[in-house]
């Protein structure tokens, strides 16, 4: 583990131009310190949002709270106050004062809207320069790819299980119950997904959560599956038919296949997220959304695949794209995750995509 | 809707002092304006926390984006940004501009750990009060009990179906699939729900999330659960046993549930949390937990009912009591949540408690 990280902390050092830098930023505390802290639900009476701070020298400090500290890469300090515990702590008070012992002296780079305002008025008027670390974080670490691919196969596995659930008769929440549950024997333990579960007439409206509906014969099911494994996600979409689809929803579904292929087709260093993005819109018209995203720590960072987009892409970026259509009762979208390699892209997705 | 929230609204002025308030605490947002922030996947990339601020008079403005305006309660006043959208967003700035031109000037009430730093650097030297609304959001109002009574009742089909599907040689995933399911289809929708899901020696660990462990004859299922339903929590603990469970377990669950009986007869207004604690542990001696505590839009809120605790119940509480069990190899523990009333209390939660 003592290499674990070094390149994306240099990275981290650039931007921060010489200065410790300080996050509380849940995706960037994870990318510098390892930490997968728990999302699925909200935020835990034990502990404040951990804050890292990255010295010029490379050193990496994490105030967390004693329950956390294990979940921590090894070369990482933690400074730690009482996690669990019966009796009061005042976790926020603890926090800061371990934060500002820590925290070198004159200007430091900040994610300044992460801070709590508690630290930020602690400094008085300490030089901040608020920096963002989303375009490093951008580039992956081989550590980095292998924990989305894991999430990505927990992401195929819920595939999988959607296309063979779908039937009529089913409401979208058991359907949606079976999809889940094949994600979680995957990862082998629970993973919080955000997810478009949609049948029918639903996916005209480009996604949802899954309701009561009950599924009908020639209903199509939008399944979007965006699965958290660790601290990396996962995402993929597909739309399935229960029969014989609309005919303009076969058509719009083979033209976001089309899109789709010329999306991917266009992935490649030197490439900006407009020129992607034009590639799929020229062969399928237009959708309300992006056509794609970047992926890792957070669900939909940099590069975005939208159009006027100048962020150019990179080796070793990852990149969802999901081009779509949406007509009057019905909704198709197809979505595969690629790796940015050094002549093209790497398909990452092995989900099933026909409808 | 007109006198929606005004109870709790008194409640913060009194404790802002007469200055305007403002918060970006998820639990005292949710609270001043009804809104339910998804919590499930994280951090949203389309939006920032809500802030909400109070004015003396009692109107409350919530700056949050476009598409969670909706869920705001119909008094408050919404300024949004954009939500969800194909092209960038500054989002933080956005908001903070909008924070900045709403608020009046003056000294300002704040819950400062929780509001971004950026707002906190913005408003420079100006005299920010730190306060804390936990203690007046102990105290619920008629709307806010209806919200915890659906979703204990949530809890309760999930305790069903934790019991129903305890068998041997499923995993603890396979049956904590069977208890979702039964909770989301109790909700007619997705739930948030923190769980401890633990069989066979893992019930002395006190709790854990479930995992691929296989259920063998004679084991304990310990299944805790936390389901939320719209912004509010229920809570609900239940031991059972497959078969003929280990001697001492029997009898520590016989003593779980005397020590549950004497914490419910010490519940009433008056009363201090150290008190019910202390009529719990003189039964059940030792565990390493508190005895209970308040539920509402925070999972672990006050009353605290901890050993020393001097906070004084109040008709309105809502406390859930846990008392438990851990020995060699393993754990018992039965909770039920209650309502303080005026003379004593109001049992909520509906679960089987038997071994």
């Amino acid at each position: 583990m003592g290499r674990w990280g070094v390149a994306r902390r240099d990275r981290a050092l650039a931007i921060a131009g010489g200065r410790p830098l300080v996050t509380a930023d849940p995706a960037s505390v994870s990318w510098l310190t390892g930490l997968a802290v728990e999302i699925e639900w909200g935020p835990n009476p034990f502990a404040v949002p951990p804050v890292a701070i990255l010295e010029p020298g490379g050193r990496v400090v994490a105030v967390v709270s004693a329950d956390e500290a294990p979940g921590l890469a090894a070369d990482v300090e933690a400074l730690t106050y009482p996690g669990f515990a019966v009796e009061d702590v005042d976790r926020p008070g603890a926090s800061l004062d371990l934060v500002l012992e820590a925290l070198p002296d004159g200007a430091l780079a900040v994610e300044l809207a992460s801070l709590p305002g508690t630290l930020v008025r602690a400094l008085g008027s300490r030089e901040l320069v608020d920096v963002d670390l989303r375009p490093a974080r951008a580039i992956k670490d081989p550590d980095e790819l292998e924990a989305i691919r894991a999430a990505l196969r927990v992401a195929d596995a819920g595939q999988a299980a959607a296309r063979a659930s779908f039937r009529a008769g089913a409401t979208e929440l058991e359907l949606w119950t079976e999809t889940r549950a094949a994600m979680e024997q995957a990862a082998g333990a629970r993973v919080p997904v955000l997810a478009d579960f949609v049948t029918g007439p639903r996916t005209a409206e480009v996604g949802g959560p899954p309701s009561e509906r009950r599924v009908e014969p020639g209903d199509l099911l939008l399944v979007d599956l965006v699965p958290r494994v660790g601290a990396y996600w996962g995402d993929s979409c597909a739309t399935v038919a229960l029969g014989d689809p609309p005919e303009p929803a076969k058509r719009a579904h083979a033209t976001a296949l089309e899109a789709l292929e010329a999306a991917k087709a266009a992935i490649r260093p030197g490439a900006t997220g407009d020129e992607v993005d034009r590639a799929a819109r020229e062969i399928s018209g237009s959708y309300p959304h992006h056509t794609g995203h970047g992926l890792g720590l957070a669900l939909h960072e940099e590069p975005r695949i939208i159009p006027g987009s100048q962020r150019v892409l990179e080796p070793g970026m990852v990149v969802a794209l999901e081009p779509g259509a949406y007509g009057d009762g019905w909704g198709v979208r197809t979505e595969q995750v690629v790796l940015v390699t050094d002549s093209g892209h790497e398909l990452l997705s092995g989900h099933d995509l026909r409808l």
